[in-house]
């Protein structure tokens, strides 16, 4: 029997995490064949290098596309996505798959969109439906518009989608396979390794034994420049509460320089005594990390999504996450210094948290697999209204 | 007083049409200043040279963009759009523009709405929602969803694009701008110009005097390779019909080669002698021409659209034009000869056709320039449910 | 034993005649693995779908890099280039070759050299150091500067690139693999094809059988707005000749649209009843349909190489073959009516033409061959003076 | 009278400083009018932001041109280079200048040069000639062969220019810009400023006042994963010496990664006293710093050119330089640690070295600017052999 060939697009160090199980069912399913293709920021060293834990995962990777042009405005960002879909078309021309999936709403997801609908490759959107208000949703509901089929993490997201017009026997919700991670580590929860000495990472060798935070800042892209200011508001915070904190180092966005610039200037100048940075940490480790800290402060859809299911205290800052679905571990605040501190506190005191199935039950992985397997593939369709 | 600045991307010779009015309103507001970009196949002998009637009409072209790849397949239809996005980003950078405007839904159309999109301009999108149940469909529909402010032509189509979750106060019915030239040739109707004399074409020198047809076939893009057949069928029905006929020209699209080598083909061949061929012509000549035609054949929108107001009969072949509104002008056929020849008689003897407004009243030209004036323009949305 | 991988890149279908035997070679050879890159020109319908013929002769396309900017300026044909350093540099990096094969001369040529020797993969250049006095010319020589390995043409050839400060011991007169074709046609000359029947082609269905010309009129591309008005008065003086003529349509280059379209207008016009008009042939027959001719007309490198080993009369018009070396067999004239004319008549009562091995001796592909698998390849250089 | 149009493309920070003085040369003469480009890695941050000491310096800039793509490898550099020949045809296109000005060799030169070439407009190369033995040295040469005229920095490269086939008319010896602002330092060579203060920078806040070294070393492109260790074989060897020392931060290049990574992996580890860092410095304050530092350490053509003229003592590391003429001030070491700090010991000791004038008498800035104004411009032209 002829497989059929499912072509997955990985373009930064987050989308791996999201679609990591399901990349292990497909490769793993008798009817499926795996075609995978890294681009982007996950290529990239500044970035974390993804494309090494792919491959560390036993993933074989197809094709490799360099697309990233460098700049510090908004700008780079297009002309990178304009790339990405010349560069994408070629590969989908030579892989010749019989369904290509695109990821979430990162801005140049869209190029993988592009490049596979005007092939007349149907098209698979993961993640669709979600609500956040910022550029993400632009891009997300326009992948939605170009998708044929749509795995959606939530109810709350299967139903927008099809309000947006899409044919509901098109629309499954299969939850997040990022939950799927989340749940193995709920299922085993013991931090089994000593993240400075497995990660090295730079800054202060802090003493986190006794309970620590967590804190991963993206830059939000429609107000760029602010970048620089908001990460250094939660750095004061975060120093003057002096409780052992890991950093995560922003992944690629226009802006992530302002943001990294920030650090590095705030090192430099304070020398936070209670601070160690990483560049990237494995998705488990890391989850693991999440499960025993203390609290998770920054702006990462992480705390809205996985920690949900863990049960994990979040700080959520700016607007980000706006309109997401959320539970009850999050709190929310601006960038104001004094209020992050106060929220913090208030998670750090708060009872335990039960954990919350908002983004599915831990086996989307394989239900993205089934579904791909037995759905009849189209790329041909029309608005239902 | 500051004038906002409206840049508006014309990439085709048929969007020039749509457009031509509110160019001009655009042009003369005292609030606004136009910055016209002209890209795509719209700079291109091969597909009617559009940028010289854009200048012979007295516009002032500030970017040219070449961007068209060539390619008898999709993949060059996909990368001529990913090469849009990079140098539309460029363009918009040095432009500075307060608002973008893009048109419709051809395929690179969606590199305007990103280059626009990604760099924060909030971006208007003209003739959205729409349906017609091809890869335009997608493209459409994605544009919308990457737009800030919607300036539809019809009431159906307004109620659609409040449907896809858009703020209605940004959603307003202006009409099509192309309605507004046929209101101009409905107010003096008669054919001042010898087509064959001021155009030249190939093809037979036919008596038009006493009646003709007009055709306009384009290839429909996620059918490509049928692209020769189905031209060829049409061919044979108006060659068998033996009524003198103007044939125009394709414009670009993949497959675009396969329907001008099926005219070759058959003209090589057959030599018909009742068809005369035209690679293009001013739109105001064109609008005369169909005035003054029996019917019009084929799958333009123009059928649809400029020939509901001008009360033209029109056979519409095939699925190209599937579930757009439409008049009681138009009868539906499938690419079979014998029922083109029947349709194409059943409208030549059909009573006289009345005008209907569907798509316009002929004032959306203005209309579109008056809302850009005083409409508040912002780049950051959210969806409506 | 590992085989040394050999990556040659064709961008168009003469260059294919300038390769193919060499390819056969390398393809036989038992240290070495061909592997072949199809671009540009010879991927389009338009320019003779080279691909084809390749394929038909049995070899194994690797990559197909589609990379030809629309447009009638020279701005596209800049624009190609820089699209064809992107995307062979994505295929150098896939393919991972020993060394990169680049032929002669056209714009396109370079793009395979700068992604070639910027990623340090050693660079064969194959026929560097002749001399044109064209942009051709600035292509050739830069391309000599960055390759690392010269295979030649002549002995003149030879002395000029060692000239150019390269290494002696990187310098190899193989001769041209386009006069290892014509070597097999001169030993079994005979016409044993219609060239009607067999190619079909447009206009009159002459009678060649007691005697034609060939015409191939390329434009020169630093004159390209000159490209009309050359081929006209080449087109009238072989009507007014008025014998039975084979006219082959130009390969791409910026203005090749101002040839072709030359070509219909006069064809519209003055339908010369003398003339048969064709869009390519495979090598093997055209070099016997020019071997069987009266004479060659244009401006074609073929007349100035193969013809001088088949002994072929030619009437070179114009600048285009500038300073190259020529046999006996060549007249040149300029772009004049009455001048081409005289020359065609001088060309067709002259006596018989002796063969001249000035562009190699028929063993060419096999040497090319041995040298690549003998030769020790480095791709760092330095000028030797 | 109609000024000429010469448009300069400055593409990174060290080539602005070879060629200020002809800016400003260009600028004010009667009979020119400045057109100015700033792409690349000129325009990005990490790089040191070339552009804003442009703008602060006075110049307009007419278009600006992101196109460095992010990656650790060759295939980035490359890609780059592509991307820069699209966007400069563009560039180009709009700006129809009379000619275009590429300086020296960096990888992506060579686009400007095709942009031009291709588009046929007159290419004036600046400092080609010279000799190394890096890939440099075929992007120069390759260069030479794009270029019409010829300004070079030194005799020695004037006759190699010749000797590569170029018209002797074409050929000027104009001597390198980069020495007028050498000869100002040399007229007040006063240390003005503290370094320190003015510039910021990372590390130990050292006492430079009785005396320093500095530091420049980049990585050398075609041995790029010898960065690493290269510049760490220069870290301890001045660790060890222990005198006072400022190090400049490399510009992009394939492999400038690597030589950032050792630079920040050892100040991690070893945090040494004696070494303060840069990002960049306006061009006269570092030529100021120069003149009065005890040497220079690493593989800058600094050393080679200005500092032959200012006669400052330099330790040459490695092959980047190779065969590059040069004066009596420089000692040749490779990348060993006690060579290096033996060499700088040889050099500290050494009596007052004297100046030369190999590079330039210090007036190069204007004779270029007169030589652009009174040339005839073509863009045609042939080898002389």
């Amino acid at each position: 029997m002829l497989k059929k060939k499912i072509c997955v697009v990985v373009t930064a160090r987050p989308s791996y995490s999201r679609i990591k199980t399901a990349l292990t069912a497909i490769k793993n399913h008798p009817k499926l064949e795996l075609q995978l293709v890294v681009a982007g920021s996950a290529l990239l060293g500044r970035y974390g290098n993804a494309v090494d834990f792919i491959e560390n995962d036993g993933f074989t990777v197809d094709e490799k596309v360099f697309m990233v042009l460098e700049g510090e405005n908004p700008t780079a960002m297009a002309k990178t996505t304009g790339l990405g879909v010349m560069e994408l078309s070629n590969v989908f021309y030579k892989l010749n798959p019989d369904a290509v999936v695109t990821i979430a709403d990162r801005f140049e997801t869209i190029a993988t969109s592009i490049a596979a609908a005007y092939q007349n490759i149907p098209l698979i959107h993961i993640q669709g439906g979600e609500v956040t208000g910022n550029i993400d949703e632009k891009v997300r509901h326009a992948n939605t518009k170009l998708a044929d089929v749509h795995l959606v993490a939530s109810e709350e997201a299967k139903e927008r989608v099809i309000k947006l017009g899409e044919n509901p026997d098109m629309v499954v919700n299969t939850g997040c396979p990022s939950i799927d991670l989340a749940k193995e580590i709920a299922e085993s929860p013991n931090l089994d390794f000593d993240p400075i000495e497995k990660y090295g990472g730079v800054g202060e060798s802090i003493n986190w034994k006794d309970g620590y935070l967590v804190v991963m800042q993206h830059p939000v892209t429609t107000e760029y420049k602010q970048a620089k200011v908001d990460v250094t508001t939660t750095l004061k915070a975060i120093d003057e509460l002096n409780i052992p904190t890991f950093w995560f180092w922003p992944n690629v966005d226009a802006g992530s320089d302002g943001t990294s610039s920030g650090i590095r200037t705030y090192r430099e100048i304070h020398q936070p005594k209670n601070i160690h940075f990483f560049k990237n940490m494995e998705p488990n480790d890391f989850l693991r990390l999440l499960k025993n800290s203390k609290c998770l402060i920054g702006n990462s859809s992480v705390g809205i999504r996985e920690c949900a299911y863990l049960g994990v205290p979040v700080v959520n800052i700016g607007t980000r996450q706006n309109r997401r679905e959320r539970g009850k571990n999050v709190i929310d605040v601006m960038y104001e210094k004094d209020a992050i501190k106060d929220a913090v506190k208030n998670r750090i005191d708060s009872e335990i948290i039960v954990s919350e199935h908002i983004y599915g039950d831990g086996e989307a992985g394989k239900r993205i697999a089934e579904v791909l397997a037995s759905i009849q593939l189209h790329f041909h369709k029309t608005i239902t209204y």
